[in-house]
């Protein structure tokens, strides 16, 4: 087995976890923050810029590689890490989330998903065994069960996606072949505490390596989100890691976090960026905003990435004003280091036992976006 | 003083010349192709990764700065240097060219030009006194004289204007205060030897650290080009670097550089990489063609840049086919290192006296695109 989860510490005020994930292509400390590679690229940022980052995992997604530039190529590069040049542990997803998003443009029977592509129009259809086979091909290390992904405050439609979802997790089980690959399972059942009990207690029987929870962040509250999270802990393994995708604002990493959640993978941070908004220890602010138009200072005087060490909010100010490139990759920067740093100290502090502190501490100084943060999965 | 050139060698074939252009911001080994940073960045590079590829100069654009932050801003930061973030040599251009592509929107009299700025249609004025002002606060290690740009083959307005460029060239040096600056004339006079001449025996005669040769590279042919080099090369005087402006095209180093000429800039290289074009030895090619789609090599196997040693050609173009930001960062990189890599070996074979036999064998393999390269000044 290339793959494992090594449980390291269990912090005794919350539910927050530290581990070690082993895969073919390195460790992963966890709790951990993936940025988004969707097209086998984490927008404006090469590999060394990733390694420079600390990033140790990163997404990419099925659906946008499947249909370019295809998984025959892809495999036919020796995977994903080759084609991109990562050398690093790879996510992906099923690309079940961006089929159900394809409103009007799909349709679900027992056996999958037909779809038309966003790029031409194109026919296309994704079963279980086809998402494994796709992923199977793009060789990232850790992989999920293909999934429905019903509004989470559907109740009908939960209930009668739950049963396919299962059926469906256990043909992806049945499918695999690669062994160096690890399948995650996804939980589901929108923000109904029995239907999640029940998706957990299912696929907790199918003995998965891992375990994903899917469906949230995608306009319910975060208090619902919470609770979800609250009735997944005790019936979840505790031996095996937990993904909440597509989630997280840096609030989300503290309040999932102690929530007992190990994993994370968010577009936010990067797409933020590329609008100019950048995170700092008390909140988001817009770079294009003119009180930094003369502004000395970087972004954040504590911030130690490339960005803080050499600019100053003036000059990415004028970037951001002038429409320059370099902008958008100096900003995605910043936000990467922003989250990857934050993680890195909540894992330091469940380690040693402060959690409970940096996160009450962290909480106190950020302001946080109310609901815009919400909803913002690719 | 703390500008310099110092002339290391002299090719016995050619008129080609290597040598060391010593700056208050470090030595600028000559011939040199200086990277243009129009809006105070080289598009999608930092300064870390002009290091990396060895610039030793790049160029800012004076009517762009002016426009916007703002001449008193980068004042107000230390200069360009500081502003930016780049610790190496800079040059300014006068803002000329700029002003005088703005058919319709410019009014020119003896004392200077009044123009209308593209970005939102306000009046401003450039004279002589204001453009070397303006570059005094932008703070470049090389800055420009004020002069005006005729289109080369008319003849009355060559004529009508090089007067008038020679009377502002008196007048910026009168106007110039800070001597840690060098303030280059600029030869105008069209593709008309007796203009040529004159101008460059008028601007000899004012004695400026280092001579621009301006008004070319924008629609004469190529062949026009090099005569006035030649025209030019027995009277600008020996020891003062000379800078043929806007220039050029890999094949343009080889045949200006045997013709005399020192410091050379050109949008070309960075222009063409955003769209899809990168050169190889061979000549130009265009990534998004479809015979790249599953091609493992990379852009050029002896080449020695981060794009070369970690991309190959099919997920270069799969960046560029899916409108990837990361996609114009590479090519980028990989243009600039070539312009540079070619200089710096066209300046070894002046050094050990093979600069004729580089020069023969990079042009017989090197196929040329014929016209397009021309007028590409930003």
């Amino acid at each position: 087995m290339t793959f494992s989860f090594e449980l390291l510490a269990q912090d005794t005020l919350t539910q927050a976890r530290a581990g070690l994930i082993h895969t073919p292509h390195g460790d992963i400390p966890t709790p951990v923050f993936a940025p988004v590679g969707t097209q086998a690229t984490v927008k404006t940022l090469t590999p060394a810029d990733l390694h420079e980052l600390g990033a140790s995992l990163i997404l990419a997604n099925t659906y946008h590689l499947y249909l370019r530039p295809g998984p025959e190529l892809i495999a036919d590069f020796g995977g994903l890490h080759h084609f991109m040049g990562w050398d690093g542990p790879i996510l992906t997803d099923s690309g079940g989330f961006q089929v159900f998003s394809l409103e009007g443009l799909r349709e679900i029977d027992e056996d999958g998903v037909t779809f038309r592509s966003h790029l031409d129009g194109s026919k296309h259809r994704f079963t279980p065994e086809q998402v494994i086979a796709i992923q199977e091909k793009l060789g990232a290390d850790i992989i999920m069960a293909f999934d429905e992904c019903p509004s989470p405050e559907d109740r009908d439609y939960n209930i009668e996606a739950l049963d396919r979802t299962h059926r469906w997790a256990e043909r992806c089980r049945q499918a695999q072949q690669r062994s160096d690959q690890a399948l995650y399972g996804i939980v589901q059942g929108g923000i109904f505490p029995d239907l999640r009990t029940q998706s957990a207690e299912f696929l907790t029987g199918l003995d998965f390596p891992g375990y994903s929870i899917g469906g949230l962040s995608v306009g319910e509250s975060k208090a619902d989100m919470h609770a979800i999270l609250e009735v997944l802990h005790p019936i979840l393994p505790a031996h095996k890691p937990r993904y909440l995708m597509g989630v997280g604002s840096p609030e989300d990493l503290f309040e999932c976090v102690a929530r007992g959640i190990d994993q994370f993978d968010c577009v936010l941070p990067t797409r933020i960026a590329r609008n100019g908004a950048v995170f700092t220890p008390h909140g988001r602010v817009n770079l294009r905003n003119a009180r930094f138009a003369a502004d000395k200072a970087p972004i954040d005087p504590d911030c130690t990435c490339y960005t803080c060490r050499t600019f100053s909010l003036a000059y990415l100010r004028h970037l951001i004003i002038a429409k320059e490139i370099l902008a958008l990759r100096l900003t995605t920067i910043h936000n990467l280091h922003f989250m990857l740093d934050t993680m890195r100290r909540i894992r330091l502090s469940i380690l040693d036992g402060s959690f409970a502190d940096y996160k009450h501490d962290f909480l106190q100084k950020y302001q946080t976006v109310p609901e815009e943060n919400r909803g913002k999965r690719k």
